[in-house]
Parts: C-alpha cells; structure tokens; sequence
C-alpha cells in the first residue's frame, strides 16, 4: 500500500481519515485537490506533507498552461502561495514549496517544458531524499531503545506520516526488527484519533506488542512504572530545540519529566526551522471545533458548545532528552548540538 | 430535570448516557435494573452512587417477598453484596449499602414491614443529607475561587454526580452564582466523554462561560497562563488525602504542579474512606475495551485492537493545594485536617 505515488501525471494520495476502516485512493490532478487533501488530513504527518507540496507545486505549476517561461515562473510563485496556505506549523512543507521554486527559477532559459522538467526531477528528488533521510534516522534511533523498554508514542510517526520507515514509529519498528522486545503505549491522540486509527494498525501489521490507551491515562501507567521512556515526532523544530508537535505532546513531555522518564523527539532535517530561534516564534494551528465536539460527523457534544481546538502545541527544548536525526542524535544543548550536526547531515537532495 | 426520583414504588433514574442529545427516565422496580444503570453508567459520580445505592437496597429488600425477618435481613445480605460487587471505585456505594445494613439490623424486631419501613426512611434520609451536605460544601468552595479565575475541571461533578448541588462543579456554579466572573476549561474526558457531554451542557444552561477542550490540551493552555487552578471530585479519598478519581485527573494535577497551580479536590465526607490509609489501597476499576476503541459502538480503532481502559488513577495527596468538604477546606497534611474536620461535620444523617 502507497501512502503517496506519483504517477508521471497524477498524484495518488492513499486517504488516511479512512483508515483502517478502508484503503481509498484519492486520485488527483487539480492543485486544488491536493490542497483539500492536506488541509483535511487524507495526508498529514510533516515530511509526508513536504513530499505532496513538492508534487502539489508540480500539478499546479503543469497546469498553469503558461507558454512562456515569465508567466510560468510567476505562476509558480502563486502556486507556492496556494501550497503554503493549507497549513501554518509544518515546517516542510514550507522547505518543499521554496525547493521547488528555487528549482523553477535555477531552470530559466530552458523553455517551459525544460523548467517543468526540472520541478519533475526536484519532486522526485525530494522524495528519495525524504526516503534516505528516514531510513538512516531510525537506525540512529534504535539505538536509543533498550531491549525491553515500554515506550510512550504519541500521535502516528510511522510509514503514513513520513511516506517510508517512519520518523518516531520508525525508529520503535527497526528496533524491533532488530530483535528488541519492545512495547507500545498507544496515546489515541484527540482529536484525530492518529494513534488509535493509524498507529495501533501499524504496530499490529508488524507484529508489536502495544496497547492502546486514552491521551489522559500516559501519567497513570508512568506512576506505576509501566512506562520507560516516550518518542514522538516532530512538525517544527526551532533551533533551540523547542519542538511543535501534535497536541498532547507537551503535557506528554511534562509527565514525563515528572517521572523522571526520558523524552525523545525524532525528526528528519527537513523539520528543523533554524530561522526560528525558539517555540513561541511557531504558529499553531487552530482547527474547527467540530473535531473536538465530536468524531467524523458524530458530535457528543451540543453543536454549539465553546471549544478550542489547537493542533499542535510546543515542548520546551528543557523537557527533550535528545533528538534524533539522519545525521545522529543531537543532545542538549540543541542550539549547539543541532548546527553541529546539520552541517555533515545527508545533503538535501 | 430529576437526576434521581424515588417515587414510593419506583426508582426513575435519569439515563445520563444518553444525555445532552435526549432525556430517558429508566424507570426501575427490580434491583437488577438498578444494578445494570450503575455498571453502564446510566447514573455514576460517586454521590449519586451513593444515594442510588440506598434505594437500590431498599428494592431489593422489598422484592425478596421475605414472610419473616430472619430471611429478610439474611435476604438484605445478599442484596447489598449484590450493589457493592457493580463498581469497585467508589467508597459511597459501599458506605450507603453498609448505612442500609445497618438500618435493617437496628430494627430487628420492628416486623418484616417495620424493617422494610426503617430502610425506606434510612434511604430517603442518606438522600436528604446528601443533598444538605454538597449544599455547604459548594459554599465553602467558592471562597477559594477568585473572582476571574480560569478553572480547569475535569469528567463531570454537577448535580447529575451528586444528585444536587455538585462537588466540584457546584463550587464553580455557587462561585457564579456569587457574581464571580470565572471561566471554565472542561475536559472532555475521554473515554466516555462526561465533559463534553454534561459538563459543558450543564455550564451552559447555567450561563458560566466555558472552553471545551480535549483532555491533552490542558498542559498547552496551563503553559500559555490560560488556567490559574483546578478542581475536581473524587471517587474515594483515603485517609491521608491521595485522592482516586475519573481517569486523567493525576495527569491533570501533575501538570498543575509543573506550572505552579493550585489544584482543588472537592467531595463529601462520605466519599473519605478513613479505613484505606493511602491511595495504593484503592481498587482501580478496569472497564471493557471498546470504551476506549471508539464511543457507544462507533468504532474507529480495530475491533481487536489491545487496550487498556482504567477508570479511575489515583492523585497523591503532596499533588493537592486542599479538600474542599462540607465541613471547610482541608489543608496539608490531610491525615490530620481531614480527622479534625470529621467530627463537626455535618452529622451522617
């Protein structure tokens, strides 16, 4: 099953709100319904995000119908716009939108088909970079994991978030492949239900052990000492550290301090936004409030009631007991250990 | 609307699963109907457990159809193990079916209509200081919210838990009912979603302005300065002040300590179980899974997915700033200020 294929002149999105109930296809030609797709979550997760906008810019750039290079080009910057506006936190798909104008551009004088041609390569590019960058990332991570440990994951992190491996789920996946006992505590992550939908189904297909809870019960099993340590995945990392991520994450981190239990975010480069200093620089993303009066259409609440919905919060660098990229894993002080790291990183494609 | 009406032949229990969409009155002559409303929640909140649990005794005791006292009290027996084995939490259902006991044991002699007499006195009098007791409490509570106070508040401790008045909730509706101006931050407290379902309908129909938010946003507000103390009830508070209630109230009381605030437990005294020293000797309810899979039968995790579902999780008493009761607000150390409270209390009816 292809979380996300890209056909040569269509863009299949496997429709994640349906799953695991069903596996749909969205087949899409239009930018527009790549837009719909990512603002209502058919796919989600920050560099299963950068991949689409990559692919997003393409359509949209192809569709244009432009017969000279100055209106392709400044076509291009619209569809970027278009692209960047469907959600404000993850930062990759930002990166991916600028990649793919910064190849428009670098193409000039190749004629319109020789431009498109480029953001077709780019595209690509960025996809088997995405790839390679998850695949080295989680055998860095698995060696974080103890053989034996009870790991806290919140939201899904897996192949669904990141297109291949997976960046947090990933790295509890290869540490399994390599023959650690592990298990799972599942936060089921309200609103979306991510971990209840997504990533119990994941663990199950591959055969780890885990357990499904409720987002409030992660403090009641680390008081009584089921939990070891907790991982999640990352939608924007500032360069202090401080890291935006599903909300629930943040109290997760607080908890976990709490009980003295180690902390680990896993991210790819691409979620580091080094032109933001630190958290509170990070929008959130506010939601409509039926997501959180209800599931899917079925509201428990009154239609009416006064919500708030904030889909991701930000976990202080101080609560973080490392971060786990493709170039190794970075330790506090992260302003520091990041750059260090960024530098030898695999290079962006 | 009555949460719970004895009418001399009948007990009508106001079916609280189905509420806010539509108002059922499960309207119960037999003891098993009672004990089922219990187990599925149709009437929950350890108060209203309380009371329903005296008329649950009562019932039962007038449908053995006993000719003689020897087998009507032996026949009592029986039926009050039957109402404590329903739920495992809640010290009130076990402290109103020992009050029932006893009533029937005191008027050996009085004839099979005397004793049955004595019970439906005994039951109707455990719910009249019932509702005398959460009417003092909520006015001692309200003096420890501040006017302008942002409340966090967690599952649901209105009237509908306490058959009148409220513990927690009732502390907030008195406060506003004092022309304090507060807002209520409402967990939706999953998995049966008792805030979003009656805590935010009940808020509303009073007036007081309200945020519902799912049960991993309140670390995300609490670090943005929205949230300047909690309250909630409890299930059993044992002797020293740890305190088990609604699952995700530890969590709750952990992040107001990481952010340096005030959190209030609110509750009668016959929800203090003097004869359990410390939280580790409260028995956690553990409920059937598909609680946690999805809600009233709409499934959205795999039907066999591995869960966990308990109920309840036990906050440490160091964790709570005081114990509002009936007798005035009790303050560290409990051991000692809830002993002191106890004997001028309102006297157990």
């Amino acid at each position: 099953m292809n979380v996300l294929e890209w056909t040569g002149d269509e863009l299949l999105i496997l429709d994640q709100t349906r799953l695991p109930q069903s596996e749909e296809v969205l087949r899409c030609r239009e930018l527009d319904q790549v837009c719909e797709a990512i603002r209502n979550l058919s796919i989600r997760g920050a560099p299963s995000l950068g991949v689409t906008a990559a692919y997003a810019v393409l359509l949209g750039a192809r569709n244009l119908g432009a017969t000279d290079e100055g209106s392709l080009l400044c076509g291009v910057d619209a569809v970027c716009e278009q692209v960047r506006s469907t959600r404000p936190t993850a930062v990759n798909l930002f990166w991916a939108a600028e990649e793919m104008r910064g190849a428009a551009r670098r193409s000039e004088g190749a004629g319109v088909e020789g431009i498109l041609a480029s953001m077709e390569d780019r595209a690509k590019a960025i996809e088997s970079d995405n790839e390679e960058r998850h695949r080295v990332l989680c055998e860095f991570g698995a060696a974080v994991i103890p053989d034996g440990a009870s790991v806290l994951h919140h939201c899904e992190t897996g192949p669904l978030a990141t297109i291949d491996y997976g960046s947090a789920l990933g790295v509890l996946h290869e540490a399994h492949l390599q023959g650690k006992r592990i298990h799972v505590f599942v936060d089921e992550t309200r609103p979306l239900l991510q971990g209840a939908r997504l990533t119990a189904w994941e663990l199950a297909s591959w055969g780890v052990p885990y357990t499904l809870i409720t987002d409030n019960m992660a403090g009641h099993f680390m008081s009584r000492g089921k939990i070891d340590m907790a991982i999640v995945g990352a939608d924007r990392i500032a360069a202090n550290g401080d890291t935006a991520n599903k909300i629930g994450t943040y109290s997760a981190a607080v908890l976990a301090k709490h009980h003295g239990i180690p902390f680990y975010v896993a991210a790819p480069f691409t979620t580091i936004d080094f032109d933001t200093p630190a958290g509170s620089g990070i929008e959130i993303e506010e939601r409509r409030g039926d997501e959180v009066r209800g599931f899917r259409g079925f509201l428990w609440a009154d239609a009416d009631a006064s919500v708030a919905n904030p889909a991701f919060d930000v976990t202080p660098a101080e609560l973080i007991a490392g971060i786990v990229t493709e170039a190794g894993v970075a330790r506090p002080p992260y302003r520091e250990s990041l750059q260090r790291l960024r530098s030898p990183a695999v290079p962006v494609a």
